[in-house]
């Protein structure tokens, strides 16, 4: 005895989430299988119309409601921003999240994945072109008086993380620009008893005077 | 800056998936906005089409694709079942593994959830209630020439499985029937070292000559 086909169908499209194995995705089938129908309907019409009203930045690739004919997001296209920065991230989450620091008025760019084994090689190159060519031509992107001093990667210090900003780093070096990291050390509310070395020795060297 | 209010929107949708939070649904809402229109569509013509081709079993409440006007999932209306027997299950998924085992040939019941004080009382009152009224009047549900002799809890050995079990058994009580329970012990493959006490007492007294 196996699921009915209908359910085993989408059972394997939910499969393919980030994230998602067939027990959760089968549980996901089960959960909208209990809903009811004008349930159902308003999640179609929310997914149907997620592509038709949401349009990527030229630029950052952030996802964003268009007004009018705009190709750039609110933060590409406004100019009070700092000309002189552009800050790589991984996700689009990443990049709502420094913003949420109040700390951070450049211009981003989403990378949209991290170097892995397992990647086409064929996507890699295309993310790191992309790159490339908004920091070498911000203009024919749609960014007026850009011109930037500093790339700051910010991307995690995982093996993929550290892969990928070794490779941009290489990228960008015969371009003679700044090119920065975040910071590396403890987090907040972590204890020092459980840090790695590598952290310690980074929140170590990088200490400041209180 | 917050995420547009459309994409907002789905992640809230996402969100109420089972043991999915909103970090996981914004991940599913970026994930979507990366699939071609043709996947999109794809994906909302089987989740449109899942409720019109399955149908509840009308006594087990297991999921199936009808043929003709049906009412009555493959295994509830098998006359070769066992129909001395019953098992009790939380869910779907745990209906198919029993029956992957091809030890059991009885009919199931699925609870559709466990007793939970985050629950709301009207909903375990009903759960319950379907399965009284199944075991008191299979006929009525479309099931004939049974006559259930045993009811076999097949239920977790959570503290919400306790409880569902501890409920179910004393609801079973005044009607005289045999009622059991899945054996607790070890599990295939774990290590000793690692079991509660529980489980190794239970091992313990259930020990088989060999």
């Amino acid at each position: 005895m196996d699921y009915p086909p209908k359910i085993q169908e989408l059972i394997e499209i939910f499969s393919k989430f980030p994230g998602v194995g067939p027990k959760t995705a089968s549980r996901f089938v089960f959960y909208l299988l209990k809903k009811q129908d004008s349930q159902i309907n308003e999640f179609l019409d929310v997914i149907a119309d997620l592509k038709k009203s949401i349009k990527i930045c030229k630029f950052c690739h952030n996802p964003f409601e268009p007004k009018l004919k705009q190709d750039l997001c609110s933060i590409c296209s406004d100019p009070l921003r700092n000309k002189n920065l552009l800050c790589v991230v991984e996700k689009e989450t990443d990049l709502l999240l420094l913003e949420k620091t109040g700390k951070y008025s450049g211009y981003y760019f989403i990378l949209g994945g991290l170097l892995s084994p397992l990647k086409k090689r064929e996507t890699e190159r295309l993310m790191l072109e992309n790159l490339l060519k908004r920091i070498k031509e911000p203009t024919s992107f749609g960014l007026i008086n850009v011109n930037f001093k500093e790339v700051i990667i910010a991307i995690s210090y995982t093996t993929e993380g550290e892969a990928t900003s070794l490779y941009i780093q290489r990228e960008l070096a015969p371009l003679n620009m700044k090119v920065s990291r975040l910071a590396k050390g403890l987090s907040i509310g972590a204890e020092i008893e459980y840090a790695d070395e590598e952290t310690l020795s980074s929140a170590l060297e990088s200490r400041k005077e209180v």
